[in-house]
């Protein structure tokens, strides 16, 4: 096991982003230190060091050396601590490039629709966003099926790149069915394979921890746009 | 080495996202069958069957296996083919986190700032653009630096990742600089590595058949923009 002293993130509670980092750390055993950016008051001088190209948490620092972007991260520690649990990109390089593309479709396509409602852009209607999220959800039941073949996650018989990519966000999703659509994503009738997925995830021993409560997502949320509103 | 009919390229000879592909592929020596998906005509029924939920080339196919997005084939190739020559991307883990950070920076930050200039869209002048464009190139000159460790490439002594995705952008940014901006961005006197790295990478064995030349791309530019032209 690492030394708590070698390995410190930059991140933030209620950040899906963090939060995979938080958990691919735990699925490896490495300890660390978690230091909170807080949201309210501007960027730490830690971070724009750290991070001066992008200015945003998550930062892995390692040895004093940082590393950004959470799906980088995330290879990263897979990297490093090889020997620590088994590994979180699958170990074939077709399955690996299976996982990177659902990583990125999850990440670029279909999570951003969550930010178009949350935004408001006007654009769409909320029921063609809605629309195009649950044609996502299918999308992703048939990429559980393929990836995890028959067994518990998409990494198969552990937690893998997708089920850390997919799963961080389960926080913030249920803030959305619960706020704004109404509609249950992962639902038990229409994509089986997930909806016991996301609970298996949920309570997973890297995850369960890091995962926010959505009571205390929808709070945090609240206070954003309050002092948004406050300053506007 | 692969036998030619293992390994089928759908791509685009324009595409630079094809084109690192194709260079990828030339540094692990494999054999491929290069297929041009029309710019003019609809897609074709290989690519949508290939790459249903992007639909865009490059796609490659291995063992009758489709596999999309440039930068994850590029990663895919180099762990197939691992004892076809040097790997692409860097093998210390810290490295290869590096190399993944900057060849995102340059596909998300800054080669879409050349796409702002082509769409014409007018929120920021042509010089603010350009303005943000050169202060990139600065940054990959602090990059080159930093990769390269003072060898020939980002990859060190041989054409790793960021070479490969940065190169392949060479020949529109060669066009980028005679049409639109009337200076050259990767100038010997402000930014001398990477003026150096350009003119090796082109002569490269692995790239020099595949950056097309700007004229090329010029002719290329014009027979689309006029096609659209007489369609809208």
């Amino acid at each position: 096991m690492a030394k708590k002293d070698d390995v410190q993130l930059l991140g933030s509670w209620a950040s899906p982003y963090s939060n995979r980092v938080q958990i691919a750390l735990n699925l490896k055993s490495v300890e660390y230190e978690f230091i909170e950016e807080n949201f309210y008051s501007k960027k730490s001088d830690r971070l724009l060091k750290a991070n001066p190209v992008h200015k945003k948490v998550p930062v892995l620092i390692h040895d004093e050396k940082p590393i950004c972007e959470s799906l980088v991260i995330i290879q990263y520690v897979d990297d490093v601590w090889t020997d620590h649990g088994p590994s979180i990109l699958p170990s074939d390089p077709y399955d690996r490039a299976m996982a990177r593309i659902w990583a990125e479709y999850i990440d670029e396509k279909w999570f951003p629709l969550f930010k178009k409602e949350l935004e408001k852009t006007r654009d769409e209607t909320r029921e063609a966003i809605i629309g195009k999220i649950i044609e996502g959800v299918a999308l992703l039941e048939a990429a559980f099926v393929e990836c995890s073949k028959g067994r518990e996650f998409f990494g198969g018989d552990n937690v893998g790149y997708v089920d850390v990519v997919l799963g961080s966000y389960l926080g913030w999703i249920k803030v959305m069915e619960v706020m704004m659509f109404h509609v249950k994503l992962f639902d038990e009738i229409r994509v089986p394979g997930l909806a016991r997925w996301a609970e298996r995830f949920v309570s997973h021993e890297a995850a369960k921890d890091v995962v926010p409560a959505a009571q205390k997502l929808v709070q945090f949320y609240m206070m954003v746009e309050t002092a948004k509103a406050s300053t506007s």
